[in-house]
């Protein structure tokens, strides 16, 4: 009988010693009050390295935190803060930003000249190129902090995180679509002639904390439909960019995302024609491969397919092939909870990389299931 | 001011007249406590030419009806009555079988040797070819039968149902994925050197009634998981025979059907190569021609989104086309409810075609929103 | 084998004649935008006698219907018009008015000027005492239009009904409290003298179309909350007004409205002091003998918990009394759908009581299951 | 501007320095593969000082841990194992026992024997009176071990939890309604002279993880229902214990258990009349004073109402009151996560106790919102 952890978990005195203990890294979240920034604060007070000093927010700037996030009611006596880059920088060694693409990178900016580490979890510098930022979003508010933004995906840049000071973190459909494609994409698996097609199931957290008609429970729940589909979800050049730098040739994707009524979990079901000599046993083996050592992945074996439920509350993602005999294409799936390993989990397994921090610190717990 | 309703209501009166007043249509349920059997009496109760004249079960038989369908009581005061295809020839003039596969073929053959119209719910009859039938369900109970069974899609096989008294009614996912495929097919809108992909989203209750583990509330409720994907789901060899029907060549699709965390609907979400000249606005014309006169497909503006909680509970397709500018694709995509328009209304839909009735007869009502 | 419908269901043929066919009664909706407002079309299209007049609506007015209600889509080619009173006495004989409170009195009072029959689905004319509507309400703006308004439950109420002109249709949590207790108390069958406790749970669309954080899907998901507790909730004075007529004298109770996670159904738990000799299936027998011919309400056995499921989409309300064994206490429950037998449904009921159509007309479906 | 952590959060550390660090606790779970046994090992892995040393199954075992639970994939790489206490106690210091009641006892007495100490998730050692045990399950398999069982609330028993080597773990409705009541019992501010109304409303996963009708989820979303009402329950007798000791006489409830379409979260609404001088306010005093120092009992501002989903996936529970001003009776809640607080989080949380931890070791997370 095989009995153990496949995985060491992550003990918490191997962290801390890590740390040095009586050096928690002290973190502030600018943003706390839409669903990211509350995710945020949920990990944080669960990771044993990190330190929460602050929770800044702007219309709730003076309320109790308990008072606008019931949840932390008797946990957290605080109230939230105004921002103030000088101030947090008093008390802080690394910020999380939570906030929308264009009031992201102004903040970003000031927080930068104050010397603090950041991890921004908005669109704004996950662009490389100003051309397609401004394409997509209109004129960016820091281009010259642009130039220092490391591409928040661990699994494919760790070494760059390590010595990022601005870590750009990817939204949930790039993740998701990401990290089953590009293994693939860099082992030269499949043909890159043509559009992958991506058709993406979210949950509704994806959307934050602003009540819509869209998202009014009775027009949600026993509701499935696209949105901003063939191409004008803004989500479509950061995934291009990725995908085209894992390929090292231009990609290009038709993306479907699709609202489904449930609150976390998102599903990218991806089509993609392998090249000779390559099935879905042998693009499981080429995932698994790139992702020895990734705390935050698991390669389901082929033809098995995930399910959001499996990852939810969890910083997992959990990526699939599956051969269609009949035509001999791979469906390629990943699954992950948008608000963790596609937001807030993933800023925090940055900083973990970032300090030096075991990878999977304060990120060790199963999904919440059911 | 518009001032109207577009297609005239189907009125009562004229329906009853139609089907001459005093002779209306007598129906059983064969299979009447599933989900679909219970849709059936939902809508023949509420149909101004039908009469209800006996509600078939197997397991429950000689239970009061409303005890096995609580929805019913006060309403139907019956038992539920055993198969005997003599005692149902005896008061009926038509039968919806709305068995399991392979379970029924057999009673049809029974209902057809006793003179009955018989609208076959499930996959029995819908295989036109006895070699792709064995390869997705094993031998055919009653072969002799699968030459007179007409495929129940009014919208494409109207004519051929007014005189069938067999007719083989499509499931849930065909129909949402041959309604907006087919007329792009008929009209050589499309390139069809390479499969179609297929993606599609179903709610539970396309499962059946019978609890399992996979449909267990808990682990339903907030995941998304695909399954019998890639070539493996038994609606393949279906949605290929009626797309490769409408196109005159041979179709490959590649089907990925997903479950959503919903009782009822189902979205397909197709990717298509347009031929040139052709883009979202010349295929919504195109099917917009085809299914003028069809009570029950409604084609949306080129661009918008269908939603399946618009068509809950009626007997409605939408259908819309969306152009993808970056590659050149349409997004084809088809929504209804599984359990009417993929199911028990398109039975009665056909059963209005063969009996003579307004198509529409009995199923104009809209969805039941929200 | 019994077979039969126990109610011969209501044959279209039948309705019209009673209408006398050639003339069917014509409504209007005014304020067809919401939720009840979309029901109520819902429930004209598919009734027999009534013919739609015209769809009313304020902030969407002009615009055209089926992009407003995208479920009517291809059904109703109309434009929302707006309010005028002259207008719609041109060609209505009735009116549905769907508006909120305060907002309704004063088309109620222009409607009525002009000589049309209305129903009115507001809070505004339940309430026959002025002083207890300025209690909860504040000042009423039709004070002189409150005489001659009956409460539109027609199982207590039906022989006034035929002849108001002005119907006041009761709420869902009334209508599911009032139903249950209503019978114990006409018969002196409970103690009153202690405050009667009502313990609800309501699904969402009870809280109207417009958006709120608090019906946000991800906030609603998930999460049972009771709200307006403890006397809050302005339906306690409608409640305690029809209980204390049917009891003939004042009653108190203290009514707890709880928000589930669903889109339709309520379901009332009422806790009550049996008399001697009253126990759970007496109170059956009652409730049987009081809505007797009543083609709305269905009495299950003593004992047998009734579903929101069960009644979802129709117009019929679920009644049951058990018995606790332990304390002799009797737990009463009443069930229905909040838009139908608790808002649209019992207006067009009271509407067929009005003109003299069978009390079922257009409402005999069953409900929507699954 | 308030800065801080109301309870000081547990900081590893300091756990690690209050267990030995080089003496982690080694658990086992007996039942790991339905929800509590699930739950309990999520737990178990985010805990600082507990090491899992086995899964234990019945109908599973020899199979996969993370075939049988996918959420463990890629963390727990172990089979599940037989029952076999002498070889648990050979690698464990305590055993988490989450079986159904009458098959616990057993392997409950047989891990005792081998000197383990036990937290037993079922109903087993529930109930002080053998009497009340025979007549709501029948025959005990364990009279013996009966005498030295713990009633494991931590709120009310911790002294007795401390030294107990069997602790009998309350279920979810007991918990989430002894909580809200045993302060008031205790300090005498409500009449006893009646029975005490509890309406209860409890997500889906408190059935299991069998799949049932009842819980299959077309007949589950949109449904809410009571079951089990008026004295049928078998979680009354465990809460009129719980409440008679607190109040020092017999307490009679009403207890009308209802399922709402929700995975987790359960809520009680209780329905009280204080005596003189007792008002919500004066209540909630009286339970912050009882819950002081309790790290899993957050007390509402008095007329606040709890939400199900403020505490989902935390061991917390709120509790809160609110005047009927009206009747001036009090309405009493009571609301938790049935899989954290109400069974595998106070299962730990008992142990934290027993084995001199801090009482919220491995639980500090908050909720897991939305």
């Amino acid at each position: 009988m095989r009995c153990g952890l496949r995985r060491s978990r992550v003990r918490a005195i191997d962290i801390l010693r890590s740390a040095e203990v009586t050096q928690m890294i002290r973190v502030v979240v600018v943003g706390a009050t839409g669903y990211t920034g509350a995710e945020l604060t949920r990990l944080i007070l669960g990771h044993p390295g990190l330190s929460l000093a602050g929770l800044v927010g702007h219309s709730t700037a003076g309320e109790p935190v308990s008072s606008v996030m019931p949840a932390l009611a008797g946990i957290v006596d605080q109230d939230v803060a105004p921002f103030d880059a000088a101030a947090i920088a008093d008390r802080a060694d690394a910020v999380f930003c939570a906030l929308p693409h264009a009031a992201s990178a102004e903040k970003v900016a000031a927080l930068r000249d104050a010397g603090l580490v950041v991890l921004d979890l908005s669109a704004d510098f996950r662009l490389r190129s100003i051309e397609s930022y401004r394409e997509w979003y209109g004129e960016h508010p820091a281009v010259d902090r642009l130039g220092e933004a490391v591409y928040g995906l661990p699994e494919l840049h760790r070494e760059a995180i390590r010595t990022a000071d601005l870590v750009a973190v990817p939204g949930c459909y790039p993740t998701s679509t990401i990290l089953p494609l590009a293994p693939l994409l860099r082992a030269g698996a499949i043909e890159v002639d043509g559009p992958i097609v991506v058709d993406a199931k979210s949950g509704v957290s994806g959307a934050g904390r602003a009540a819509k008609p869209r998202t009014h429970y009775p027009e949600t729940a026993e509701s499935v439909r696209a949105y901003s589909i063939a191409g004008r979800h803004r989500h479509t050049p950061e995934i291009e960019q990725e995908l085209s730098r894992a390929a090292g040739t231009e990609i290009r994707v038709i993306f479907s995302p699709h609202l489904v009524p449930m609150t976390r979990g998102i599903l990218s079901t991806c089509y993609v024609r392998p090249r000779a000599g390559f099935d879905a046993s042998r693009c499981t083996e080429i995932a698994r491969e790139l992702y020895r050592g990734s705390p935050s992945v698991h390669v389901l074996a082929a033809g098995e397919c995930p399910d959001t439920l499996w990852v939810r509350g969890s910083n997992r993602a959990h990526v699939s092939y599956t051969d269609d005999v009949r035509s001999g294409w791979i469906v390629a799936q990943g699954t992950l909870d948008n608000l963790v390993k596609g937001a807030s989990g993933q800023a925090v397994q940055c900083l973990n990389v970032r300090f030096g921090l075991d990878e999977g610190a304060g990120l060790s717990q199963p999904a919440m299931w059911p």
